[in-house]
């Protein structure tokens, strides 16, 4: 009987692995983790370095990513049956072996695999490592902590509609906004109704090779990557500064 | 001329430092953390097993944690010297050596060091290393993903006031609450007040031993460590599951 370990792989750095997760890719003999078709997917490239020769690979092809509606009736289908498939999948497999099913950032925060662990209650046995979330790395990034003393946090995705977006950044003192992407524009018109744009900085890459950080209301980007994060550090109750 | 390091701990499991602090931290010569007087520290009994033989150790021991109202003048005014004094410390000692600083969880995410940070600024190369967040453990511990899809997080302190709490608490999807201690009634009415109080889960020492995760409703706890997590799991968008 053997188990399904999903390791959280941290915000891209090999060297951010944790140590349990780093040690259960080197020593994984399966190896599964989603990738967009026809590329060679983030998550497999972080661990380039660490996959012992011989292991066995799965790589879970999404069926569609951006090319559907992701709130129609066709996605959710796809996927569905996506998930379906790879459950069932990882099920057989674990009934002789471990497999290590890898996840970038942090698997239970807003990860794929829970679509996975969803589907695998009751049929094998799971392990979840945490990773460093890719939030974490982007505000280490910028060189200045996100959150101080009180300050409140809210963690939006840049595919909320504009006007969610901007009551919550309105709300909160201290903010990331996650799948950015072709979603930029609109984030930057909610951050500036909210007041926040001349605060929010865009990193792209964070902790990666071509790593960029930039005041967001500077920022000239063309084609932002769905990965980029845009964080808006908190100035909140700061003890120690003299009075 | 040396360097400063903070080293991300993350959650508490000596397993769950990342590949890069953890070479850091035994690699170390010169090792600081921060400690309540009197007591071992958590950050210190985190890498116990990784220290190496003659390390020059630094406790950078509170001069006040709780005994003082957190607003008030005298707290911030024996705060401000004691982050002044190891502020001149550190930066004393990297000019010739490097020194690692520890820090639970992750640095900019509600850190100590920050307060460091802020005032070496110029004064010393610094590097920061993050770190899994306490609350990315007690989410994992809890054995269900926190947020899903297009979720709202907002992580609060629950040293706010009861009415501010509830306010974030309606308006988000996923929550966290830190901070808890002696503030866990307070929260516990200000979640009720939101109508969240049923899905909350309280978690005390995530990923170390004597791990406790219950629901918060039921939870009949004395004495609530300072360090313990609320989490209400977020429910939204799943597009994978069939309509």
């Amino acid at each position: 009987m053997g188990r399904i370990v999903c390791a959280g792989l941290g915000p891209g750095d090999p060297d951010l692995l944790s140590v349990k997760a780093d040690r259960a890719v080197r020593r994984a003999r399966h190896l599964a983790y989603f990738r967009k078709a026809g590329r060679p997917g983030q998550a497999r490239r972080i661990v380039d370095g660490l996959v012992a020769p011989g292991t066995t690979e799965y790589a879970m092809e999404y069926p569609v990513t951006t090319e559907l509606p992701f709130d129609g009736p066709d996605y959710r289908r796809l996927l569905a049956s996506f998930y379906d498939h790879w459950a069932d999948r990882l099920a057989a497999l674990a009934e002789t072996r471990d497999v290590v099913v890898l996840c970038e950032g942090d698997p239970f925060f807003y990860g794929s695999f829970m679509h996975l662990h969803l589907r695998l209650q009751g049929r094998a046995e799971i392990e979840v490592i945490p990773g460093i979330p890719g939030m974490a790395g982007c505000w280490t990034a910028t060189g200045v902590p996100v959150t101080w003393g009180d300050d409140v946090l809210t963690v939006l995705a840049g595919t909320m509609a504009e006007t969610d977006l901007s009551r919550h950044m309105a709300a909160a003192d201290a903010l990331v906004v996650m799948k950015v992407g072709r979603n930029l524009a609109k984030i930057r018109r909610a951050l500036a109704a909210a007041g926040r744009l001349d605060r929010a900085w865009l990193v792209v890459r964070g902790t990666m090779p071509g790593e960029r950080v930039a005041r967001l209301a500077e920022a000239e980007i063309e084609d932002c990557p769905y990965f980029a994060t845009v964080v808006v550090h908190g100035d909140g109750r700061r003890p120690e500064l003299p009075e």
